[in-house]
């Protein structure tokens, strides 16, 4: 398993980052969680001036052994490979929010049941056709799991290396609410009924049958860690999420962390390195029930909540602005004393 | 008193718009508020493809004669005049806001303690050198309100005329948390104590003295309707909130609303045509306590929730890029049959 080195955030300009903040025309805290932000983001960048460069989202898309069946996803299958195709013809919904909101979009096949070849705009990194059906056996080989971790890690650097340090992270595949389901159940140690959610629209009969079946699997295995609940539960696109979370903290990067699915997967690489936090920005709160648990559990406060769950990095797109606010106050308000204005 | 006619939001594509919103490449509703916005913007432009064009935000400014003791507010009143300069010279968090969401900004001075003449980028509508101090008489007579209403339409008029159909209201003046929470308190018929709040930055003691005050102010008038409300608390630049909402509503332009100001001025035209809310978009949840209760009285949610309390229309102004975003996957986004997307 690649290792990753990811440093405490950098403390060193707080003090002075905070003055900052606090001399600018506008009553001490009034903006909120934008002045969180630029603290946040000052010492992230461990500069008193910091920058958004090539903001990027990265879609990882995978498929699922389980989605075959049709039984815990109200899509089927195939919708993945549909869904990627759209994205590549810039018709989905995070291509018109990235387009938006100016940012560039990276979309990755990290196992679709899928043939791209030739198709433009979708970035290789396919570890197989879909994973295994966990009802039966563990959806990926303990080598199938490292490679997506770390192609996730590649492609996260390869980002970089282009000047980009600020990534939010979305994905795509049929029947993940129930990889997430589980990932979050086995890590914050609660029953499977207090995690399991509509997805992209079960209705109550379904999301009682889904519940039986995640229970059924849960009781099939004895995990012993994050990364084998990862590889057992997981998708290739939820590894590869994982791989690049904690490559980009490594890189000290802002992370922009979209709804449940995301959360999952930073779920296990927060239990490989806590530090990981520091470097990410909670996008929204998903209408994904278990959402808000995994997010009172990891103790955050996202930027949005309206209601939004349809996963891709739509979330995430969304809240970018607010980085760009938070940062563009920081660097471009005046101050009390520049201004003139009377301070007390 | 100017009279305004306001037309109830036009339903006749409400039914085409929803099923235009339900053929896109996304789960039933998964994009929350943004689906909900659309809709309604769709109906009040009253066409299937909306647009936002010449998206504005007006900061209305002016000054209170209460200020002047500084028994109600943390600043001295020479910061409204000081913050407008600010304004003019593209320092303060509107100016950068609106730059980081490319929108028009036009600041008013509505009845400022300051001569602006040869001061360029301030529209001058003064009505006065601040109202009076309302502890001894009415802030203003009947037809300093009346003209303040007036001027207020007038200045949405001309920004209509040129072509602008989206318009974000702010506002800027020492003490004017106070007035609104007397109008607040006249309207909602809720004690004072349930509405005061720090406003700029009032630590307890002063919140204290600020809510004794008011209650005293309270109990010197028996205020018959909501316009002697206005024009015995509020001041010129709520009045002129209060009708350039109004004339908003009658032009058919989308209203966003920000924080507890500009909803204390809401209140007023919503009690001269209920019809006004059809128009109005909800920006923020503003960090003073009693935004919430107003919000609540108004049966709203507003878009973004995270502890902004500055006024001068930032949260107008940081909410636009999801109006944005409502308006461009209504007019961009793939349809399931486009993209051979399945849809069961």
């Amino acid at each position: 398993m690649k290792t990753f080195n990811i440093a405490p955030i950098n403390n060193t300009l707080k003090t002075k980052l905070q003055h900052k903040i606090d001399s600018k025309t506008k009553p001490l805290g009034a903006l909120g969680s934008l002045e969180d932000m630029a603290l946040q983001i000052g010492c992230v960048q461990n500069i008193l001036s910091p920058s958004l460069t090539l903001p990027s989202i990265v879609v990882f898309a995978g498929d699922h052994g389980i989605a075959k069946k049709g039984e815990v996803n109200p899509f089927p299958q195939e919708v993945t490979a549909q869904m990627v195709l759209n994205f590549a013809n810039k018709g989905a919904a995070i291509n018109v929010f990235c387009k938006t909101n100016d940012l560039n979009l990276i979309v990755v096949d990290a196992g679709v049941n899928y043939d791209f070849t030739n198709i433009k705009g979708i970035v290789d990194a396919k570890i197989d056709l879909g994973t295994q059906n966990y009802q039966k056996q563990p959806a990926m080989t303990i080598q199938q799991c490292e490679n997506a971790v770390a192609k996730g890690a590649d492609i996260i650097n390869q980002l970089h290396n282009k000047g980009c340090n600020t990534v939010g992270f979305g994905e795509m595949g049929i029947s993940n609410t129930s990889s997430a389901t589980l990932i979050m159940s086995y890590i914050l140690n609660i029953p499977i009924t207090e995690c399991v959610g509509a997805g992209t629209g079960l209705n109550p009969d379904g999301i009682h049958k889904k519940m039986e079946i995640l229970k059924a699997v849960q009781s099939k295995y004895q995990i012993q860690n994050s990364l084998e609940a990862l590889r057992t539960f997981g998708g290739y696109e939820m590894a590869m999420l994982c791989g690049a979370i904690l490559q980009a903290a490594e890189n000290k990067m802002l992370i922009l962390v979209d709804g449940f699915i995301v959360t999952a997967s930073l779920l296990i690489a927060h239990t490989i390195d806590k530090k990981v936090l520091d470097y990410c920005i909670f996008a929204h709160t998903s209408g994904e029930q278990g959402h808000q648990k995994m997010l009172d559990y990891l103790n955050v406060k996202p930027l949005l909540n309206i209601g939004l769950r349809l996963g891709e990095g739509t979330g995430a797109a969304l809240a970018v602005p607010l980085l760009k606010a938070s940062v563009n106050f920081l660097n471009e308000m005046a101050s009390f004393q520049s201004a003139a204005v009377s301070n007390s």
